[in-house]
């Protein structure tokens, strides 16, 4: 089969003949045909200096997919081939506390298809049965591509409760920009995306935030504070990574307020713990991963009620042989990139 | 009457004659006995740049105080001359979004008593009613004196769940030794303190920190580790607002743990946002004053039921001449100093 | 001025002249304009058990209004005469645990005006300064009169998590209804309204109900299990108080599940305690009142940023003179019943 | 092997031989040394409605024991022949949405040993390995057979927070006792044990409760007021099942309390919803089984750090031939009775 792999350390990614998986008793065997970009699999591209310390080549990438199952192992129940499906990707050990306490997304033995494991940008991948979901068939292969950063949107908001709050997304990228529209839905009262590339921005608008600030032009707190009868936001959700963005979050939440962070920054932050955190007495939540598996069912259920449409963040579309022209466009201001596995899709994705 | 009064920028404080000051209709004339010396009066006689910035002299300084009901204002009720008291120092605005919502500890009106307006260190101090907290009298002048350090480390307690879970405390001061003594009456099964002063390390011991650690000679997360299953802690107190405490605090703190921060660092704190907080899925929680008045009705609850005693806390006792002992006391790795405003009542402290 | 007075014991009410009451020093005076009509007054017109019991005629009855600010008393900021507002008419003693807890809305001592005190059926009422509510003048005199009820539905739907979830509403009286259009706005993903009034039902669905249930023909568990995949309803909203409608709530309740009761029953309803609570591990909440002012500040938020519009379920105006027809109304399937205080004020409603 | 089987329908049990189970890839081969005898264990001896509606007979019964791990199978890890264990006896689906959001005590696919398949009274079980728990040496094997029951108090106890709480326990029980010692060891302030049998009073004041309460003789209401400044206590644990129990639970639960409902009544409990859920704005929650493994974990914290100790609540010890003997006991007030599968082992426990 084709598979997208890194072959060896330093920069670049080949698309090449290899066996195909077979499925253990336990496993599902899925005939993937749309997969998504995440900016994980430019890292792994790139090679920078975290996919150098983590990733050991050669190893198929890719963790965003859908596809249908082809075969199910012999002790499987409740997957049957042709199901519409998409998978966590995250492979938690299952033992330790945290698997057994309800927090398998921090599980420190957890193994990432596409990264620790062969992973999704190939024509068949294997997953244990317990980690296969399964899609309505209404949702169609894209929305079931992207399952895995609207999980991460999903277990961000759903962290925070923002029913009647103040909302301050910054950075727009696929998973922001997936956050405001599942905060609008759940009852945000006004949503502040913060952003600097405008075409993110404009998603941001459709996405439902109610103004949009660009940080290289416009003052983050000023405007934040015009709007909200000078408190600051009650809750910051931040996406970018950014030290700038952070530390405008710590300071423009309001007192009593929370801050969740999701963003990778690459250094240490400075932040004003005193003023920023203690005085104002705020929450700051470290988010990571999707919740195993209420988060999932969060998903299916606004996805199912129509609560909201993540289907505008799809921007770009390509075959998989075009995935090169796919990583320039993630960074060039792209919503979320999608390939089909199959040149013959690509038109109907 | 007599005043510890900052009469002028700069070092020093006078203890002096003032005038006494009159209730208002709605407020309570209490004579005072006791009070308790807290680092913020330390910051204020030697005027730090926090104390330069705040404080306008003149001013009668001290917060932590405890003493007898002189007077009650003509619209007072449930408060009768001779009742034993101390007051919460932070008089709330009442008004805004945060005192109408339950959050008046985080109100940005509030007036502190010693250091915004006339406090403790007096003869006599008026308080509005609504501040006033009566104190049964077993409890004694003693530990009635300290009710507002005492709440701050309820308020910390409080704010994780610490039943059944290892507690680190970074900083063992007057409110990180009490943080121990709570933590242990509410179910922690294992506390451990880190500190440099030998002294405080010896009064931890004795408010039931199961292992004490000392930063200067041991290495924090080697001990912690080695004692968690190489886990982690599951709560950690941070007491001390130094940096480096505040960094290990959230090296050593487990995934999915909680770390609640009351010490305030002078500086910005350098924080690993992406391993400590985010990967690790921990929460943060900025710990400031006491709840009102939850904390304070948790406190007499413990206290009535001597579910802890904070007394081996209090290690000096000086009369109100010898302030000047009093705050070099605290300097040398003293656990709590009251001051006695009547000479004859040290003896009896 | 005119009042609405039960004059004493036994059915009905009179309009008549009574002298206008004056502002105390914290008080404030309102010019009455509109008045929501509650199934409280009601019971005080027919003169129930609960009322015989509970009021004390002679006194002025009503407790939703809205109108403006007459005078104000001399300690009173924040408030100015011409300003449209509404009142929190639970007057809470402001001393006991629950008040200083944050409990307001279950102090043992309060009052409530139109019940234990003059009420809102007059040209003028007397309010503490606290319990008035400034209203945005875009948001109107007819939902400001009803923000009581409105309190009492914000209050229910915040104290679920209906975020993706299926919510059934028992009982679509106004309350009823309200908590649709909140759960729907909050992110509920599938909302069961049951109800006997056709009329009501028909509310039901323009407040955002996927599905109505008439419990006299339809068989509330059969519906309910067949739209949840057998598993029945995530949160339950009891707003009826019929023993049926408890029971039936109770039983469709999922595993796990909420079930959120403000019906008042007459009489004790037997339960399942064994099936329908224990072996489910369901959670059963008491809402009472409204939270002082979380839910009021809810409330704002909701309405300034119009993510819901109560105004369907505000069927019928009268003016005052016609309280009787209003009375009439009521138990006829009405929706929300407003009184205007002025004749000439009825159509603009 | 030796094991107590359910024969037939009706009433009785029969000590006889019987093929020892093998496990299977996922399994563990324990040899059962002490099992705890539990009121269900009495049902189905008896044959009681309960017990003729649920059990399948021939079946072993049992579900509380200890004993040390024989075999495992092929595919487990992380457990050894020769380690003590026991076990959590409700084996869950582990793939509906209970068992994979973290609520696997409340999976409807639930088989629990003993009752739906073989269980414990027997020389030999073989459990699935994650069911299995392994316990510290020095906890012993007596402490280690009544995991189950003890698992249940954590349950109860953890949904409600304890600390500086006044808490009611209704029904003295073993499960009982053990919440009294938890919650003591929670930091609650004041505890109220009610229970009609004497001896049990007499260990509930041995587990530390403050008041004991005696339905029989005592006005539990006027106790627990007189003691509470009227107010009730703030966390009710209701273990009894008895209707009595649960409806004075209610009534002496303070406004904004909690009611934890573990004990089953038979029928029917008619509840005055109006007076005592509603108007005091209550929390009631239904508690089932242990959280997986939650509680598990928070049984070894305690356990292991001595927070409490459960020992003095085993009151009886018998060899399994005197099975009969120990099933009077349980009727004659004991507290917890165990039988040892082998007899020479019985002056040992």
């Amino acid at each position: 089969m084709r598979a997208l792999v890194k072959e060896r350390p330093g920069k670049g990614l080949v698309l090449k003949e290899v066996p195909a998986p077979r499925p253990g008793p336990r496993d599902v065997l899925i005939k993937v045909q749309r997969v998504g970009l995440c900016g994980t699999d430019a890292h792994i591209y790139a090679w920078n200096a975290w996919a150098a310390g983590r990733v050991k080549p050669p190893v198929t990438i890719g963790h965003e997919f859908s596809g249908t199952i082809a075969e199910v192992g012999a002790e499987v129940s409740g997957h049957t081939p042709g199901d519409l499906v998409t998978a966590e990707g995250h492979i938690a050990c299952g033992v330790c506390v945290q698997c057994r306490t309800g927090n398998a997304h921090i599980c420190r033995d957890v193994r990432i298809i596409g990264v620790d494991i062969d992973g999704a940008f190939a024509d068949f991948i294997v997953m244990p049965a317990t980690n296969v979901w399964k899609i309505d068939p209404e949702i169609g292969l894209d929305v079931a591509a992207i399952h895995d950063p609207l999980g991460n949107a999903f277990h961000t908001v759903m962290s925070a409760d923002v029913r009647g709050r103040s909302v301050l997304v910054t950075g727009c990228g696929p998973i922001g920009l997936f956050c405001i529209g599942i905060a609008k839905a759940s009852g945000a009262s006004r949503i502040f995306a913060s952003e600097v590339q405008p075409a993110r921005l404009e998603l941001a608008r459709m996405m439902g935030a109610h103004r949009n600030i660009n940080p290289a032009t416009d003052d983050l707190e000023q405007v934040v504070r015009s709007q909200t009868d000078g408190l600051g936001v009650d809750v910051v959700l931040e996406m970018s990574g950014h030290p700038r963005a952070i530390r405008g979050g710590l300071k423009v939440v309001r007192d009593g307020g929370v801050v969740c962070l999701l963003g990778l920054p690459d250094d240490e932050v400075p932040v004003n713990i005193s003023r920023d955190v203690i005085f104002k007495g705020i929450t700051v939540k470290g988010i990571i991963g999707r919740r195993m598996y209420e988060t999932w069912f969060a998903m299916r259920s606004y996805l199912r009620a129509g609560l909201f449409d993540p289907t505008p963040v799809i921007t770009h579309r390509f075959a998989i042989d075009d995935f090169e022209k796919a990583l320039e466009a993630i960074h060039s201001g792209a919503g979320k990139v999608i390939l089909s596995m199959d040149m013959k899709d690509k038109g109907a994705a």
